[in-house]
């Protein structure tokens, strides 16, 4: 058996345009699973495109990715030396205000959703809001109980603090928080300060059996730009020390490839004319500068003395353990009654 | 000159099937104007189809209603013995969360767009969450300076209180509560009681020149089915002694024609499987039965002992000062530099 054949190595956030080159990138850096990004302020018709055209890609380009829906889908790509992909959304666009949808995109292969992106919209409100009322008492709380049924993991990161709190209270599966940093570590001087998550947030999170998944992303990272691998690490081993070696993982939030029209948009959506944060584009740390040198991580990790039981979670195995605690659903999907926790 | 062309009937709020005898049943009440509900539910899409359906109406039944997109095509549908239709959204939701389409729809002669109905959306708040968070930060504040630029009525009827509040205070233009009664004095026994106003927003509401429409409906009016004429005319003259003459005004809501599913969605719309209210069918007063009756709110405020030039701004005068007001927008819309209120 190849090292490949033990090791999980998985990227709770990718938002690559992809590409053959990058594809083999994810096999370079022996990366199990990513969470891949298919919708952003997508409405359900054009995130259909966009799992559409990511279906053509998985079949075109079978020898090195695999569209995943379950653990046992992950596993058996490992098995065949491929990258499983899982289908991501990082805003509840693409269900509307329609109930249903949620089911709809659950049986299209979408996995993993954030409730919102930055701005308030029917689920609950965004980081970028200057209040936020939490998850709305009718659309929200359905979608959380909807997508506890169907099988969907809740992602929070670019959630406010409220709604991100209720989610982790609301929901009955583990929530994750798949790309942000400890705010209290990172401090206030970087770009996206109110991306990152208060100690608060982190405490509930893992309590409740969830992930967070620390970014190297200079906007969101300790030091901004001059964020080395082992600065990085000694915020994984701080994260870890304050909530337990099973609640953290990696969310990188590589995303490369698009072009500044794109950028801008997902940073002023359709709901303004003009950027509530201008950014220009930034690249990642040289050690880090794509997911082919994610392997990288594993030394850094050792070099603040987390031992190898502890790397192996960190990499990929916590993001698995909440992928295996969350995807299979409840028997309701299956046709069966629903779970009594659900009714 | 005819009676008909001095007064002025508006009834702000009306949400009937069109048909050819309601049409005439508005000649029959006099009616100069109502606003005409097009959207509920609907995204950019089918609130655009159903725009196109009522500009085919305006052909087939030119001889009895006329699309009004100013207050002129108002006096001008007035003279020749027509009822002028003012298209409006009780929800914000054909906006979906983009801010150019509150122009389109500017364009295509919608003139009168309730922020929120009932639950949360991407601008605000509705009557029956839970939590009221306001006008959110970022598209709800951009909604609302749009709307005042191109001349759009702003109107809170089925807001929460907060985001009803704020509203009032982040609109340039005075603000419509179109439908809906004063919570204090008809009390909570109502069906719809969180539906009505509290004195705070009505006095809120005045103070910036706005108007509040009553409405029979008997799950709003005072003492529910059992409200007759001289009940509701009290209450016309409870909220005229608060707020003053100018700031009341009629919205019947009346909604005939429909089938049960289409009332079963209104209260559902497709973020809940199951009706929050459930409410049966309900008939309009004796007095009231329909819109052909509207002249008899003359004999009830008379009743009452208003007097004539009070009893031309309730049937109508206010509301159409609230038009002029509003339907010019700013220069911005003709092409010229924003004004400085705007900027």
């Amino acid at each position: 058996m190849t090292e490949q054949g033990t090791e999980v190595f998985i990227d709770c956030l990718q938002f690559s345009n992809p590409t053959r080159s990058r594809f083999e990138d994810l096999r370079t850096g022996r990366l199990t699973a990513i969470n891949q990004t298919v919708a952003i302020w997508e409405d359900s018709r054009a995130a259909i495109a966009n799992i559409g055209a990511w279906d053509r890609l998985f079949e075109q380009h079978n020898d090195l990715i695999v569209k995943a829906r379950t653990v046992d889908d992950i596993l058996a790509a490992r098995a065949t030396g491929r990258t499983a992909v899982v289908l991501g959304f990082q805003n509840g666009s693409p269900f509307e205000d329609d109930i249903d949808l949620v089911r709809t995109f659950h049986d299209l292969g979408v996995r993993i959703v954030q409730l919102t992106y930055n701005v308030q919209n029917h689920i609950g409100s965004g980081c970028f809001e200057s209040r936020d009322s939490g998850i709305s008492s009718l659309f929200g709380r359905s979608v959380i109980n909807e997508m506890n049924e169907v099988g969907m993991l809740i992602d929070v990161s670019h959630c406010g603090e409220r709604t991100t709190l209720e989610a982790i209270a609301l929901s009955e599966r583990p929530v994750a928080i798949t790309h942000a940093n400890p705010a209290s570590f990172v401090g206030d001087q970087v770009d996206l300060a109110m991306r990152n998550k208060s100690d608060h947030v982190i405490d509930a999170l893992a309590e409740r059996g969830g992930v967070i998944g620390l970014s190297m992303y200079p906007r969101m990272a300790p030091d901004g730009r001059a964020c080395t691998l082992s600065r990085f690490a000694e915020m994984v081993a701080w994260t870890v020390e304050r909530v337990g070696v099973e609640h953290v993982g990696i969310g990188s939030d590589f995303c490369a490839g698009h072009s500044d029209e794109t950028m801008l948009w997902w940073r002023t959506g359709r709901w303004s004319r003009e950027p509530v944060v201008q950014l220009d584009p930034v690249s990642f740390p040289d050690w880090m500068p794509t997911p082919a040198q994610f392997p990288a991580l594993q030394g850094g990790l050792a070099g603040v003395g987390f031992e190898s039981e502890e790397i192996s979670l960190i990499m990929g195995g916590n993001w698995l353990r909440v992928f295996a605690e969350t995807f299979g659903g409840s028997a309701v999907h299956a046709g069966a009654p629903a779970l009594a926790a659900d009714v």
